[in-house]
């Protein structure tokens, strides 16, 4: 593939929160060449428009667009003539603001004309009037304009308006929203009538298309719609321009606007990747969670270690120049940073004893590394003693690091071999097989963050949203699994602050994993044992078990040994099995579960998370939820 | 109208937050007289059925129904065979808990049959089943039910099955999302089959009825659908059985049970009240806000004094027996309240300087009071001085007061003469004419509290939804009016922590009147004479102006008189024009405006808001939004 290139970018400034100066400041941080002017932007600053074009220039920010400019076309007298009194008006502002294209939406008024050649009419006086200026026009059909919803009505009422100021804006959301797209542009719409472009995902939502638009847009890559197919039909028909993010959400207003354009600006590199247009190192080839990493100090690892002695770990190896512990079951390991003045320590101090890296197994980790680069992600490399393994990592969302290390399964050297001196442990007789996944809790603003992250970095695949009803709140959870399956990362959120996740997220003031699953071959015997060594498991009440006989039918011995033991089940449509048990939790701060996957089952038994959840909530004030029969 | 007798009152556990113990407390607490069981509830509590039955009984409260059992009836075999031995394990469970009838709803399954009569003889199986054991069925249509969407439907189905232990079960939300209502239900459907009747309201929204259902549901009050006409016309038809809410809100699901479960307490009463089966003391005719009282201490007063003077208000009383001084500008009243001891004290101590109470203008103070205790609303009794008036007043859901006072236009004594000495102020050139409106800001939970405490207490209106993009994030706003337009409250809330109103309701951890705005009969003189006070005016941008000249073509001379005094200006379609000001916050914790409506404007100039939001949030932190056009 040879690398054409790359198209200039562009963000509105309604994608952003905050005041205009600080929306350019954001935009030019994250590398964007320009900004769509959203007009109520530039209402409620308190410059001129003239000010907003020397901000721009001193930050080499070119301006793409002004707009809106709503309810124009179609109107009858006397409002026609005001229409074009008013787009005079704007004009003025225009040449101030010094951008040369408006965006005229489809009229969403009652009064509107179903009327195109009047439309036509009325587009081609006002491009005129426009031309005169040196400025242009671009009409653009709302999903939900009174007549004009579909961008080939769009076109059909330009192509009769016949003005060369007078072209075409197509919008993502606007198509994709109405189940269209763009077949049939190419050949019917000249490429350089197409004068602008905006782009826009969305989740999936049976939603009316306008409410939809203003609250739950996207950037590309954090939804569900097809912008990849949007925007290689519309190269495929001779367009090349400039890619434009609009978004509408909720939470980006609310979110830091440095974050929310660094995450615009990725998700337009990472498009451009998908249509082919540039080359990015390759996504990487996942072999599973090496290890986790906890941020301890001595006093913290040793109330650690016993928790986690209780699911068999055992102390197996110590850095060789840096205080950190290696824990071992079977194929899962768990490092115990205690290092002074690391990431980990940092993260200690801020947050108490809690998960501050994972290590990812990849094919190539420089790789990995320098599509981060590419996306901006942040790279971190730790100080390393003599002869150790550098191991490069990637920053989450959240501040907390991935490592990326060398597949062992594909031959590397494990990097135990290198930094730590490691001890045979005992072999355990039902040896953890290794993490089967890995959950982060994430603070509403930051879920689209850490979505883009998973999806275009490390290339992992959403699956179901589920709506989990914890005892003080619904808590919304999706896993995001590498192709191959290797790696499975679930994200749960909650709006609600009482909710476990909510709890958790709110005393992180932000994001974390709070939940490891570890895999393995026999959940009973795992189970067994870990009782044995007096592991903190979580009680299940014998209603779970009355409601499974009478949903799944089992047979009463398999469910006596399912309930002896507090294991969780589920069995999905082909008959796969998850039998699945949980630690309490440890400090508020992070629960352990054991699981055993039969028969292809791949979900996460997100049909037992309310049982878990109140069992949880039960554990976490012991007594006072409890009815006691004696009574 | 002669009193009917009441209705029982029941509670699905679902609508409330907790453990299942903490729910039926809460239930109990309230006066409810019976719960539906949710099952999840069930399954997800840690003692036996048996216990929650003693539970009950302890709190005197019934169980009025086990639900929901999903997913019965018309599935082909073997599933038929494995729903009735899961029917029978239910009906183990129904007996343990000691109630008798249980919910089937709807069958959603790809797979269920489009087959009436075998759904009917499915349905009749499981009733013969029921019945052996003295248990009974009901049968309710979901809204998107894969065969079964109507009531009629199901109706027709027990028609068939036709069963003695075999009903109909309603629930106002699956009809009325639908657009249907119970016509034809009288004369077809014998009173005593409709075995159970499920209410719940809630906010129209264009969205498939499943996401609705399961997050948007609210109390009967709460919310647009006709749930008044829904129970007319079940009433007409001979019913009377008992009222059960059952809502599921993300909300609720997050707010304190006992609170919710008080919320929907009122509900049913206000319910009954409206369907004419019981008679509460008569909704309030209003008169106006007679004042407004703040929480200070003598410097805060002193402060607030001066930010208050800038508006023209001079001290023209002082209370006769207690520290609080009475402010005033022509017509609109003020109360300084610095008493030790008083409510005003234990929310200064709390808050510091805040809005603590207000006084409406009613017909007969002692009847809303009267009102208010049927409803289950505090009422509050301030200890008083000798020789001075009682003033009744009932706590709003934030905790402040809303005192009641007889109107002066009726007649009534002004309770100024009795309880202050009264010092006659200077006349002002352009005097306040009253409180034109008074703003809460409240959390996104307490949200639907404050709607029910307008709506149920007081008779306000809602007005139409508003969405205002604030830099941070979006507010939501809705004004609640009297039906005489004597009375405007409008309510805003936020989810994002950062607007301006996310910042003051964190800050209040709850809710508060944040913004009092006084009508004015020539707002330009009002602000020229506040100008000359000194007063602490909000600055509004020019661009503003420019836009308002292109949208609204105003003369050149009018526009540069609002522009010259930052003057805000609205039009509505019939030409009524509003015309308003703002001061700058005083402390972060109220704003002031002076509005004048012409022409029959009622609106609140929300066209405005995200100008005057920007500029109060540049006031916040002046230098920082700001971009020199001299850099």
């Amino acid at each position: 593939m040879t690398e054409l290139a790359r198209l200039p970018k562009s963000i509105a400034t309604v994608c952003l929160s905050g005041a205009l100066p600080d929306k350019l400041e954001a935009a030019s941080a994250a590398g964007f060449q320009s900004v769509e002017i959203f007009e109520n932007d530039l209402l409620t600053f308190d410059g001129t428009p003239a000010d907003v074009r020397r901000a721009c220039e001193d930050l080499d920010l070119g301006i793409s667009i002004f707009q809106p400019f709503r309810d124009f076309e179609a109107m009858p007298e006397p409002q026609r003539t005001r229409n074009l009194d008013r787009a005079e008006r704007k004009f003025d502002t225009m040449q101030a603001l010094g951008t040369d294209l408006v965006l005229v939406c489809s009229n969403v008024q009652p009064g509107a004309l179903d009327d195109p050649a009047r439309a036509a009419a009325d587009l081609h006086d006002m491009a005129e009037r426009a031309a005169r200026r040196g400025l242009r026009v671009c009409y653009e059909a709302l999903a939900w304009g009174r007549h004009v919803k579909r961008w080939r009505q769009a076109w059909e009422i330009i192509r009769i308006a016949d003005h060369p100021a007078l072209g075409l804006c197509l919008d993502s959301f606007h198509t994709l929203a109405l189940g269209d797209d763009l077949s049939g542009l190419a050949g019917t719409v000249p490429p350089e009538k197409v004068f602008f472009l905006q782009l826009a995902d969305a989740p999936r939502l049976a939603m009316d298309p306008l409410s939809w638009s203003r609250h739950h847009r996207l950037f590309p890559g954090q939804g569900e719609l097809d912008v990849t197919r949007f925007l290689q039909d519309l190269l495929k028909a001779g367009w090349a321009g400039t890619l434009s993010l609009e978004v509408f959400n909720d939470e980006f207003r609310g979110a830091p606007s440095r974050r929310t354009a660094r995450d615009g600006l990725r998700s337009l590199l990472w498009l451009e990747e998908q249509v082919g247009r540039v080359q990015l190192p390759r996504l990487p080839t996942l072999g599973g969670i090496e290890f986790v990493e906890f941020a301890v100090d001595a006093a913290a690892r040793e109330e650690l270690g016993r928790f986690l002695g209780g699911l068999g770990f055992a102390r197996a190896g110590l850095h060789r120049s840096k205080d950190v512990e290696l824990w071992r079951n079977g194929a899962a390991n768990l490092v115990l940073n205690a290092e002074p003045d690391s990431a980990a320590a940092e993260r200690f101090e801020q947050l108490g004893p809690t998960v501050c890296a994972m290590a990812l197994r990849v094919d190539d980790p420089e790789r990995v590394v320098a599509r981060a680069e590419a996306l901006q992600y942040p790279v971190w490399r730790e100080r390393i003693g003599e002869g150790e393994r550098h191991i490069p990592a990637v920053r989450q969302p959240d501040g907390t690091l991935v490592y990326l290390v060398e597949d062992p399964a594909q031959g590397a050297r494990p990097i135990w071999e290198d930094d730590f001196s490691v001890s045979p442990v005992e072999d355990s007789p039902a040896p953890l097989l290794g993490v089967d996944h890995a959950a982060e809790a994430v603070a509403p603003g930051m879920m689209d963050s850490f979505v883009l992250f998973y999806r275009t970095l490390l290339g992992l695949q959403a699956e179901t949203l589920w709506e989990l009803p914890d005892p003080y709140g619904l808590v919304r959870s999706r896993a995001f699994v590498a192709p191959n399956g290797s790696v499975r990362l679930p994200l749960s959120v909650s709006e609600s602050t009482r909710t476990g996740t909510g709890r958790f997220v709110s005393a992180l003031a932000g994001a974390g994993m709070h939940h490891i699953a570890f895999a393995v071959a026999d959940v009973a015997t795992a189970v067994d044992l870990a009782a044995a060594r007096g592991a903190p498991l979580l009680d299940i009440p014998e209603n779970y078990y009355e409601d499974l006989a009478a949903r799944l039918g089992l047979e009463d011995a398999e469910l006596l040994a399912l309930q002896r033991r507090h294991l969780l089940y589920d069995r999905d449509a082909a008959g796969g099995v998850f039998r699945h048990a949980y630690t309490r939790q440890f400090r508020d701060r992070i629960f352990l579960e054991v699981a055993e996957r039969d028969g292809g089952y791949t979900g996460f038994g997100a049909v037992n998370a309310p049982v878990r959840m109140a069992a949880q909530r039960r554990d976490a004030r012991p007594g006072v939820d409890r009815t006691s029969s004696a009574e």
